[in-house]
């Protein structure tokens, strides 16, 4: 890898009456973010013009059909729709599912053949996308299962302060106690450990877990399974060698500040990392997929029907979304580089007891 | 009232080996906050003295026997414990508990004889307080019993921007679901919505009910609790003529600011409402009793052991618990006035077949 090397951002249109167009083009219509990355949108001319027209956004791009023609310094469109494709702005249209499905599936399809080297997905209609071929509650899902390669996906909702991973997902309170397993948050822990390594450059990452009960169960006062299975389960990550911390309390862990000292935060629940989150990191909210070959970002922001085709939607979040793929993308490539080679291992952890160090025995090498 | 009035308000010194004497001291170190009332602390002379020592605080009080002897521009103080009481920051000791059980006892029998027209608690340790007479989870459940004529106590936290309550409060995460009923919703409602009235001179307050599940259900693939429950009560709330709207997922709700736009916000557990509260109200978040005839306030912080003796604690929720003390106590004054010689009714809701206006059937009367 060259070290000005500029990274290929495929970016899927999503819904199309929503402000997935009007995000990515306020965007791209500053050119200073064209000298970091060259944005190749999966959608349609047709329709990013009708958006840019009616929303008067300054922004020229490029038709071409596949990745391979890219041009630097360009935005560049690689038509995945029908040409009669109609936009309704904040109606939920099989239409509108149809494109944002077709956008998808072409930015896998280059994704696999090497063509882009991360993905950025604007918002998607859940229920209107859903077909034969997806169905699936989110992007993350469907990744996991299309580009995974068996790798389980771990969805991070991060800014430059907060990374918030979650044992359990979309799953309805009364469900959530019997879902909290050792097994579960161990999962979760090694993904988003080797993630934060991997993708934030994070040698020794700190991970807090929040409790799953109100005061963290006040010693057994407010339900088990603080003592029953999250501090066991704590126990045993840092026997790992794993950083993990708590359980803490939602409550005082996000009003003390107390989570500026970690790399990240592992909640039990959907409402009790997520809520906090958006509270405190607002427009520039970004959702990356972790634990995937595929380096995944997209704005922490929804299809927002209600502000579509009005020109007032912040595209902050969606702008992140790009420069945490980027940064994501270097951070794997730096970590590549840093491990190709490795030396030799010349001190062993104390914990390591197995493998004791002979400096006696080592044999002559180059090193 | 005259307007001048100087309310008297009760403290209570609570935990002594934690920050509670230290917020107290440093509030009232400030004179400008004596212009607006007079403090009348429930505690100890003595270890006043060694936390105003320890930490180097420049505060004078006066040692009186009751609030009646209380005097304007001073730090008064009513002894309630024994003279050989010890000091022994960041740890819970039963003496410690009992200090504390003792000024609370005290500030609620001399609120009883009308001495004093607020209270503000310094926090406690929920456990080392618990004896023959006090079992109880907390201040709120304790008031309630003692002070409360019958009435339920509802718990708002609150800053300049925000006033959340919740429906179920320390329950365990696996008994939340079934917590959820129209009963208890409107319960709450209903105390929460008189509280905006009457508490903080609100005519028409706009209350926001949050979802149980993640997403509010996506209508009912996450749980089915929106839509058998909470949809059908906030309708029937709305016949009652109480502005209740929602249900709004919690992480949206806060990310999108939507909260800035409602007078009061209905949780439906603890950490989410909390959660994303105490991110965004920091150091300034305020607990008050809501529902009872008495008004009490408290800090949203706790005891805060890891930090006590250090001179390091912020007084700013202590601050704001003085001043929200104050502010209720008028807009009940306000509200007293205003209602007290109401005029004739002279227009009828349209909601309100029951009794037609008639003007002509009016009796000529002194208006």
């Amino acid at each position: 890898m060259e070290d000005n090397y500029k990274i290929k951002i495929g970016i899927t249109q999503g819904d199309i009456n929503g402000i997935g167009y009007e995000v990515i083009l306020k965007t791209f219509a500053d050119p200073t973010i064209l000298e970091l990355c060259t944005p190749i949108i999966y959608g349609s001319t047709k329709v990013a013009s009708y958006h840019r027209k009616t929303l008067n956004i300054n922004a020229n791009f490029t038709m071409i059909n596949s990745a391979e023609e890219a041009s630097h310094n360009r935005i560049n469109i690689v038509n995945c729709n029908d040409e009669e494709i109609k936009v309704e702005f904040s109606q939920p249209t099989e239409e509108s599912g149809r494109a944002a499905y077709e956008a998808l599936e072409k930015a896998c399809e280059e994704y696999k053949k090497g063509l882009i080297d991360a993905l950025v997905t604007a918002p998607i209609n859940k229920h209107t996308i859903q077909n034969e071929d997806f169905h699936f509650p989110g992007h993350t899902e469907y990744l996991e299962q299309k580009l995974g390669n068996g790798k389980k996906a771990l969805m991070i909702l991060m800014n430059r302060n907060l990374r918030v991973a979650l044992v359990t997902t979309h799953l309805p309170i009364r469900d959530v106690a019997n879902a909290i397993t050792k097994e579960n948050i161990i999962e979760k822990v090694h993904i988003f450990n080797d993630s934060l390594k991997k993708d934030f450059g994070l040698s020794r990452p700190r991970i807090a877990i929040l409790a799953l009960n109100p005061h963290a169960g006040d010693k057994g006062l407010i339900g088990s399974e603080e003592q029953e299975i999250i501090i066991p389960t704590i126990e045993k990550l840092s026997k790992e060698d794993i950083l993990a911390f708590g359980p803490y309390p939602a409550d005082g862990f996000f009003g003390s500040e107390e989570y500026t000292h970690f790399d990240g935060i592992l909640a039990m629940y959907h409402d009790q990392g997520l809520a906090p989150f958006k509270a405190l990191a607002m427009e520039e909210g970004v959702n990356f997929t972790a634990g995937l070959p595929i380096i995944r970002t997209s704005p922490a922001h929804g299809t927002a029907y209600d502000i579509a085709g009005k020109g007032i939607a912040s595209e902050e979040s969606f702008r992140q979304a790009i420069y945490s793929a980027i940064d994501i993308y270097r951070a794997r490539r730096q970590e590549e580089k840093i491990t190709r080679n490795p030396l030799r291992k010349l001190y062993f952890d104390k914990k390591d007891d197995s493998d004791k160090l002979k400096l006696d025995s080592i044999e002559n090498e180059d090193i």
